[in-house]
Order: structure tokens, then C-alpha cells, then sequence
């Protein structure tokens, strides 16, 4: 099969690894480093016990890339899906399918613009990866993949048989819903409070700031079809901070972006969508409300 | 007049040099160091085309000051209030006056513990003054003052001839909270965000927020008897970000408090004030809570 991974970041660039095992797998990213240095050195990945380069995937910067895929696997910065979309999309035949395992809401809409709706796969990943450099990432743990949609089938085939387990569901949205929440509770506060998850333990207020965000993504994802478990994905959102948690020592993705490497945060997708339609729908949603307005002025401040 | 003003900060001090020039003035304080050099080199004091070195006060550690006096003047961290107050109880004669210009609400009920209502009278200051160090201030602005009260006639005169300028009015209370939302907005925001006030001009959703903070004020004023004006309110929040406003380049109080000096802020006498009475009159303060939550939070991380 012929797959083209959008995004040769943390997340992309494992995923095409695995992926070049059994097929012929293309990476197309806007850093001209790292396209120039896999192509010339091969990828350097890290994975639990043992390091190796990968010579097999070959790399281009996104608006020289003209070939026709079998499969695209986004995993751009929610921020660059559209632009990257339109940048690509003579890649897109008939029969190409789309893989998106993004974080964040609404990325469903936006691919409709370019890739008819049959074809298009949306999943949630808990994959986890870093990225060391240029053309160099360390593939942290393999977690498990979700997807739904046509051809989640035949997705699924290709990723597990490269050795990341993918589960097919028949409706995804609740995952990347709940998914959202916990976006939407930690990588944003982590993010203004300058905080690790841990830092939140037993904070005055905490519960209800917890249950207060998921009840605002609720409702608007009531009225986008969606009805995923509130209860549930209170419980996933709790842990969290806790010592049981062992991810709860960790500084979230936002955090990254903002804070280390002074880069734009994808609150659109998360705080700042719910915020923008709860404007659309009239429905209240304070939090994510006060939360946008707090990281976008945080953006203002530092992102050069 | 024999007058105690309680906290000899910045406020203190400035009040205790402009009322010693006419009066008996004493000061208490818990930090020993201020105390030993006030009474050892006397108070330095800059203003704006002077400067000069005050020896007529005297100075006490609040728990050794025994002595009846005529009016206490209350410039103690809105925190320490109750204390405070608890350790001086035996200074307070039925005649007593006491003077409280603290920034935050709910002081009244504090006072009331310990001093029969008649003889209490509640106020804002708009004046500006800084602590250099040790026994050393700078009173930076006269401002002016406005107080109410049964003996608000009898304080104006006392603080009006000692050169600050103090206006009676029929009630104060709308003033105090039309202050509280212009501190629960700016001081608690920039505190959390390590901002100045311009810092937020032009910001996405900020009139959404600062329309949103004041409702919330608004909506437990109206409980406890306070109907102050929202839309003369929003204006003065309005400006305070725009370039018109000379002090928008300045860090707020509790910025100082908590960032500059990592030490406990006022919070809960201003959004987490409105916060716990929400939850008292069943009223929701999404904001205040959301603020007050934050605020705790970076607290719990940087207060020594």
C-alpha cells in the first residue's frame, strides 16, 4: 500500500516508521531540516529497547508533493490541517482514503472540504512520542488506536499488521469527545498555570471545575449528535492529577507548544471551539470561555 | 486626637505621617524589623517634591500596644484583618472610631466582631503609595478618599486637615464593590496571566469577561444590599486597558503579592468572595470560581 504521512513530527514520524515495514510510506512536513535530514541520514528512532535509522521512508516538503496515495494519515498541527488539505489535495483520488487521529474538535468538517465523506477514517490515538530534533523521535509507548468509519476496517488491517494496535468501533465521536475534555481540563489550565497535572491535586474547587468544563463540551456535543458519558469521562478526567496516574508528573502538549517553544496552542480545537459554538447554538459556556481568552492573551505575550 | 493605624505598609505609614503632623499617632505591625527602625531613625518619607524623616510616630509589635485610643485607622492585609482586630480588641473603648479603607468586601462583618456598628466607618482610598523597605515609603499620589458612616463627618475633618483629601458620602457600599470588580478583574486576571493591564487590550472575549466578572458582583451585591450601577462599573473596567489609562502599564497589588514577594494574595475578599457567596445564595459565579480556582492553585505553588 502506498501512504503518505502529513506531519513527520512526533506522532507522524513513528507512525510512517511502523508503517514502512510492509509499505511504501511518503512524509511531507514545512520544516525543510527535517525533510532534508531524513532523506539524507534516514529517521533516528527510538523505541522502548533499541534505536535504529530508518532509510526507507522518503521525505518532501509539502507543496512539491504531486504522487496519488492509497492512504494519507494526517498528523498536523490541528492549526495547519486546513491550509495542508488544500496544499495537497490533487494527492486525494477517488479511492484515497484519510486517516485523522488528531486531537481537538471540528477536524471532520474541515476534512469534508477536500475528501469525500466515505473515505474518510476519524480516530483518537493514545500513542505517545517525542520529538528529539530533526529527523530523530523516540516512539515512547505504543497505546492503542481507535477508529470508526468505512473503511476502518481496512485501516486497522494496516496498522496493526505494522504493529500498532488498532481497535475499530462503530462510533468514535464519543472517544474523541471525551478525549476533548481532557484536553480541555488539562492542557489548557497546565498551560496558563504553568503547572503539571500533579499540581492540580486537591486544589480548592477542583471537582467543579472538572465537572463545569465536561458539562460545557456536554452540551454542545448534544447538539452536534454526539452524547458521549459524562460520568465516565468525569472519572478519566479525575485521576488524573493523582498519584495513581503516572502521567500526572508530566507537562501536557499545550504546555510544550506555549510555554517551551513559544508556538501557538491549538485552543481552537479544544476550549476555543466549544466556546465559539456555544456562541452558535446560544448556550453559556463560561469556562471555556474565561480559558480561551486566557491562553489567547498568553499567545499574545509569547509567541514570537 | 489619639489615633492607631494598624499595618504600617505603605497605606499605613503614609496616613500615620500626613495625621502626626496634628495628632498623637501610633502604629502596630508584626514585622519587627519596621517596627525597631521606625522608632530608631523614624519614618522616611518621600513625597512628590520632598523628602523627609518623620520621628513623631511610635511605633509597636501589635500584641504589646495596651494603650485606649480615638480612632484606629485598618491597613492590614484583608487576611490578617480578623487577627488583627482579635489581638487589639482591649484598644477599643465605646468610643472608639474605626476607619476601614481595605480593598475587598466583607470587611464590615470582620469589624462588627469586635467594634459596635455606629462607631465603624467603611471607605475606599484611591490614594497610591509604595514600600521601599523597612521604615521607608513613598507616597505617591494624594488621591482622595471616600468614607460613610454615623462619625464619617468627624473622620473627614480629622484626615482633611491633616491634607488628605476626604469626601462623606450617604453610602459607600456602591463605591467599595464598583472597586471590587475593577480589583477582582485586573488583580486576579493579570496575577494569573503575569501581565499588565495593557497586556490584555484588544484581547479576544475580553469585553465578554469583564461584562461577565461584574455580573457575577453584581448578582451578590443585589443579595446583600448593594445595587451599584453596572454600565458606569463596565466603564471604568472598560478603560483601564486602553492606553488613555496611564496606569495600564502598571502590575496590579496582588501581582506583587504573589508574583513579585510570593506571598498569599487577597483573593478570597474578591472573586473567591463572590465565589463562596454564589454557592451561600445559590447564585452560579462560573468566572469567580474558574479565577479564584487559578489563583489558589499558583498560590499552592509559590507561596514560601
Amino acid at each position: 500500500m502506498k501512504i503518505l504521512v502529513v506531519g513527520a513530527g512526533a506522532m507522524g514520524a513513528s507512525f510512517a516508521h511502523k508503517l514502512s515495514k510492509d509499505n511504501m510510506v511518503d512524509v511531507v512536513d514545512t520544516w525543510k531540516e527535517n525533510v532534508d535530514k531524513i532523506n539524507r541520514e534516514g529517521l533516528k528512532i527510538k523505541e522502548i529497547d533499541k534505536e535504529l535509522n530508518n532509510t526507507k521512508i522518503r521525505a518532501y516538503m509539502m507543496e512539491d508533493y504531486n504522487e496519488k496515495v492509497d492512504l494519507v494519515i494526517l498528523f498536523v498541527k490541528s492549526m495547519m490541517l486546513d491550509k495542508s488539505l488544500k496544499t495537497l489535495q490533487h494527492v486525494f483520488s477517488d479511492n484515497t482514503k484519510v486517516l485523522c487521529l488528531l486531537n481537538g474538535l471540528g477536524h471532520i468538517k474541515t476534512i469534508q472540504k477536500y475528501v469525500k465523506k466515505e473515505n474518510i477514517v476519524m480516530g483518537i490515538s493514545l500513542v505517545t512520542a517525542g520529538l528529539n530534533g530533526p529527523a530523530d523521535v523516540t516512539l515512547s509507548s505504543y497505546g492503542y488506536n481507535e477508529i470508526s468509519g468505512v473503511y476502518a476496517k481496512q485501516v486497522a488491517d494496516v496498522l496493526n499488521a505494522s504493529g500498532m494496535p488498532t481497535n475499530c468501533v462503530s462510533d468514535v465521536q464519543e472517544s474523541i469527545w471525551e478525549k476533548a475534555c481532557l484536553n480541555g481540563m488539562y492542557n489548557s489550565i497546565c498551560t496558563i498555570l504553568d503547572t503539571r497535572m500533579s499540581d492540580l491535586d486537591n486544589a480548592y474547587l477542583l471537582e467543579q471545575i472538572q465537572k463545569g468544563i465536561i458539562e460545557e463540551f456536554h452540551k454542545i456535543a448534544l447538539k452536534e449528535g454526539v452524547d458521549f458519558n459524562k460520568e465516565k469521562t468525569f472519572e478519566k478526567v479525575r485521576i488524573c492529577t493523582t498519584k495513581d496516574f503516572k502521567g500526572s508528573k508530566h507537562y501536557p502538549s499545550m504546555h510544550q507548544d506555549l510555554r517551551q517553544h513559544k508556538r501557538k496552542t491549538e485552543i481552537d480545537f479544544l476550549n476555543g471551539y466549544i466556546s465559539k459554538k456555544g456562541k452558535e447554538y446560544g448556550i453559556p459556556t463560561p469556562y471555556c470561555d474565561l480559558i480561551t481568552f486566557e491562553i489567547k492573551v498568553l499567545e499574545g505575550k509569547v509567541v514570537r
